[in-house]
């Protein structure tokens, strides 16, 4: 079996924008809220930064704990790191996801700018530059047989995509949530539909996962 | 987080039933037939027999593959095991599960008889006596801190259920297939919400799955 490059959990609006304008270190998605776009995974029991034991099991726990299966390396946009652009002014801060990120494998994230690697907990973040097929394939060895995650944002898997690097992806629609303008994935879902076959599965959440593969 | 039990791509006809009558060495499912019960699981990309580089990577494929998520072993039925009834006549014929069974973790089949523990490829079968508590007790033990699979079949998971120890239940429905008689798991999936909570989710594949967890 080839190591797939897999799109998981990627939330949108139901206008298609993962997220917002304006983003900043106070606001990582800009304008749009993360507590509502997210708040479908944040309901289940496998949701990473729950803190109490309780939580559904339902189909969108399926969704959430299916993240790391067979999982051995992400690919992010420099926008998922920092709000930072340009050349990094210092290595101090060492991006949004914590002391112990979710990751739990190498991430890669693309950015023009060299940057040292480092490693949080069981997560090294490597900074490097390249088109997406270059990028995937140092994400491919350094997963170890596994598969690779393309962790977004929107911008990054538009670019992965249009290179045709993509082999599924899973993308949570909020049909509730109207962005109007930011980080765009697609107008409409149905622009993928001439390669991947795609599944439209609303959830009793009220989310609708939309899982796409190759055909 | 506890060890949960936890049914996983447990299939059932329309009425009800996860085998027919008149189970045989030939016919594990007796008068029903598996290939019809199954379609939709053997479709997937992740199931264990598939023999071609194919298969769907849509919602059945998510179901299949979390098959093992945190699984640290398997209690069975007899009846899953072998058609054989009463005392083992013979040790020779090692079970419905070929040389590389599907499990890859300790089993436990429930029976009366005793026989010695076995292994094939990286499953060890146990054939354990006692009621599901002490069965499921065991189970954990060997389980490793990971989840116990109910494999079933259904007067297992019945057993089971009724003595409360149940956490969680992925069942199949088949529309299509009406058995009228055989290994019941329920007349309808409303007797379970008096303690689950229940997703119901259509699959595009027409198979309709039903997800229960612990009110």
């Amino acid at each position: 079996m080839s190591q797939l490059l897999r799109v998981q959990n990627f939330n949108v609006s139901s206008d298609g924008f993962g997220a917002g304008e304006g983003q900043s270190l106070e606001r990582p998605f800009g304008h749009a809220d993360p507590g509502t776009m997210f708040a479908w995974a944040g309901a289940t029991a496998s949701w990473p930064n729950r803190t109490d034991p309780g939580g559904s099991r339902g189909l969108d726990d399926y969704l959430v704990r299916d993240f790391h299966h067979d999982i051995g390396a992400e690919i992010m946009g420099r926008n998922k790191f920092s709000p930072q652009r340009g050349p990094w002014e210092n290595h101090e801060w060492q991006g949004w996801w914590g002391d112990e990120p979710p990751f739990h494998t190498p991430v890669f994230v693309m950015t023009h700018h060299e940057r040292p690697s480092f490693t949080l907990s069981d997560t090294t973040f490597h900074f490097v530059g390249g088109d997406p097929a270059e990028v995937l394939a140092q994400a491919r060895k350094a997963a170890g047989g596994k598969d690779v995650r393309l962790g977004g944002g929107a911008t990054v898997i538009r670019q992965f995509l249009d290179a045709d690097l993509v082999d599924t992806l899973h993308v949570a629609v909020s049909p509730d949530v109207v962005l109007g303008s930011g980080s765009r994935l697609w107008e409409s879902p149905e622009e993928l539909l001439d390669r991947f076959h795609c599944d439209v599965v609303p959830s009793p959440s009220g989310v609708v996962h939309h899982l796409f593969w190759r055909k």
